[in-house]
């Protein structure tokens, strides 16, 4: 059998979602497994890209990215913030089911006592299993206790802030440190594997630094397919970048941070291009979860999205998303659902790797919305809140059994009947119309009963705080 | 001197932005006059197409357009209403000064007794002095009565609907009508030249005879130059589409209308293609205004924009705005400003046709930021309500003096000081930042100052009916 035609028989069981026999990777003269890169932002909005209508952020990186490969319009998250948001994307489950959830606490702090239970099998993991090198780049959050860092989750290696760039806040007056925000007031570490070998860590090169170790990474590709995540931690306030982009965006800061980021998008693109990798390599674009508009100029735009971060309105759990894979995937813009969560499932079927049996995976394999040959399997999409379920979208409906102010004050308002939306024909949530379709209600209620007649919530893995538990040893 | 010479000498004396010979033009060997195509879009929001952003609303031609052009981000209109923007594009001046705009009414109605004043010299008029052949085919609405038709206003001929296409309503219950539109509830007519041809114009086919008709009059061109001006009266409300896209796009009846409309854009470019047009003609996609946004569904969207159609803050009056020119204008986003007065003087310069020395003319010649030989020179916007300054532009700031809703109750509130945006970090007007600028206020008075010492307001061409000059005439 010729190279060709075993490239075909790959490409053939790929697109049928079979699993790959192992030997076909590795080795100068065999097919290679596709490598697989996820540049994940921290907060962008989906407005904040050029390619998604900003009219002031310059992401040339990103918009021929999208020009060559896909822009999906409705791709999800698993939750409106970090932590479960990240859980949701690596374990390809919603966060419910793994524990990374919780009314107590919405993501996990520098005194949480827990992280990702070690009972999921992350999509590193997975890829791991069947021979890929693996580097996590950026922001973790996921637990920064050592059982619970990159390098005890499948990852090779980590060079990273292992949370959210504005804990560990030691300086600044109030609010005001955000608007002018200085790299002594917040004294994250950064860590290369299990050590800190920085302390604040110099925020201003953050993105910068991750960039580089990015190609370096990329640059050291021997036989082994690879998986680099390269997550960064802005554009999350405080906002940070190199000299290199600060005050060239016409869009202020929150502009030069996001093209700082595009910038590295462009660095990544071209690593594969020159390794001659590029047609054998599936590159993912998106961000954790929607702006933080409480943070004013500082945050990022939903664009036409109904409000941002921190709730389940769309502006909340959609995201700007790009893929690449020149070659591979049909060029075109996908307006099918997708999520995060759909990643872990689409990443290991075409590693032929095995996803796991024993437990609920919510991911689904993109192939056919990625290679053309299909629409997308993704048909609903659930919207938690913590640990309580708030919406539902089947189709091109969204139900809302209950709203809430993403940070503003305002409990949760439940609804009955559900306020209803056709998303499709109403992207910004602004015409109720469940009084005209009760059948459609009707419909997504089934939808919920099964979805909770399966349902095995995971313990609260945030809530529990290191001072608690040393209490409680006392 | 060779053709190649000739075109060269042509290009030198455009970027230059001299007026460029008469001799130049015509002749199957010598150097072309370009062409030029607009093509104006009713009501179509800046969030409406797939290249401004909108999820689920197909625009492949005009992303194409956009991909192989120009994408403008700040491009503007003259007023937020139909009659006052088409004036402003056609003209090239503000309304105010012309005299298309009223505090009483702020469009012309089947009863209004006037239109385009005589003494204005259209973008038709300037083009036809120096040898173009030019069509209208579409929206008219700057008068339907003989004197101010566009056979009276330098088009060879005419083809469409003279205004609105909700006037002369006839029949459907109430706002309802709008949601289920029936062709007989408006006895809108259909002309060809002067006569009415169609009553009610069907107006399921108006956008595909609209396209249809474009495309004859490109296919029809022989040695002179021409100017094609197709303003097509939808996606304006009631909303209609051919049977070719009822019920195929995503995003309901609007999307299949902006759909058609896209479609007609391919039609357009493709005809120009075919005939060995492209590389000689400029071609420019825009609307006359915001999405008007108490239609529900049926409107469009501004996408990040606040407001919509009538209303003085973005999203009345900055548009999406698309422009092409193969092997002539350089391919990128433009972020700069530009204005569709500034279209009159870009082609008429382009032309080498006189801008009219006797009255103030606002248009600017885009010819730098089109070629990329230098910024656009467009730096201020005035935007006007009715016969009122509401804001003004300069930079990056936008001064509100007086606002107001753009539809719903609430009369004009004045703000002293105005209120300040920075639209390049805060292009959703979100964050008032007077109290940090006064000198950039006091720089936008100035501006306003300047702007009022030499300003000649029309007299008001809106507001008399038909009856009650008849009245008076009694």
């Amino acid at each position: 059998m010729n190279r060709r035609s075993f490239l075909k028989r790959f490409a053939a069981a790929a697109l049928a979602g079979h699993a790959i026999p192992e030997v076909l990777a590795g080795g100068a003269d065999k097919p290679r497994k596709p490598n697989f890169v996820i540049i994940f932002a921290d907060d962008l909005g989906y407005g904040d890209l050029g390619c998604f209508g900003h009219p002031t952020i310059k992401t040339p990186n990103l918009d021929r990215m999208a020009a060559e490969g896909q822009k999906w319009t409705s791709f999800y998250v698993g939750a409106s913030v970090c932590t479960p948001s990240r859980a949701a994307l690596l374990t390809g489950r919603l966060p419910i089911r793994s524990g990374m959830c919780s009314d107590v606490r919405r993501v996990l702090f520098p005194d949480s006592a827990s992280g990702l239970p070690e009972t999921e099998v992350t999509l590193a993991e997975g890829l791991k299993s069947v021979g890929y090198r693996t580097a996590c780049i950026g922001k973790w959050h996921l637990g920064h206790l050592k059982p619970h860092l990159p390098t005890s989750n499948g990852f090779d290696s980590y060079f990273g802030v292992p949370y959210s760039n504005d804990m560990d806040r030691v300086g600044g007056q109030g609010r005001q440190a955000f608007f002018e925000p200085r790299v002594e007031y917040w004294n994250v570490p950064l860590m290369r594997d299990e050590k800190i070998i920085e302390r604040p860590a110099d925020q201003n090169t953050l993105t910068k630094r991750y960039n580089q170790e990015a190609v370096k990474f990329i640059r050291s590709a021997g036989d082994k397919p690879f998986f680099l995540y390269l997550a960064h931690n802005l554009p999350h306030v405080p906002l940070f970048c190199s000299d290199d982009f600060r005050g060239k965006s016409p869009r202020g800061l929150y502009g030069d941070v996001v093209e700082e980021i595009d910038h590295g998008v462009g660095m990544v693109l071209d690593a594969l291009r020159q390794g001659g990798l590029a047609e054998n390599t599936y590159v993912v674009f998106t961000s954790d979860n929607g702006p933080w508009l409480t943070y004013d100029e500082h945050g990022g735009s939903a664009g036409l999205l109904r409000e941002g971060k921190g709730c389940t309105f769309e502006g909340g759990m959609r995201e700007p998303c790009v893929m690449w894979w020149p070659g591979r995937i049909r060029p075109g813009v996908v307006r099918e659902m997708g999520s995060t969560m759909d990643l872990y499932t689409t990443m290991l079927t075409l590693a032929g790797a095995q996803i796991p049996r024993d437990r609920v995976v919510d991911g689904l394999d993109l192939s056919p919305a990625l290679f053309g040959t299909g629409p997308s399997p993704r048909n609903t999409m659930f919207y938690y809140r913590g640990r309580r379920l708030y919406a539902v979208r089947k189709g091109p409906f969204k139900a809302h059994f209950i709203t809430q102010p993403a940070y503003t004050p305002g409990g949760p308002q439940e609804h009955d009947p559900p306020l209803l939306y056709n998303l499709e024909h109403d992207p910004s949530e602004k015409y109720n119309i469940a009084d005209k379709h009760p059948n459609v209600i009707a419909d997504i209620l089934q939808e919920v009963a099964r979805h909770k007649s399966e349902l095995v919530p995971g313990e609260d893995r945030l809530a529990a705080r290191i001072q608690e538990q040393a209490q409680r040893g006392q």
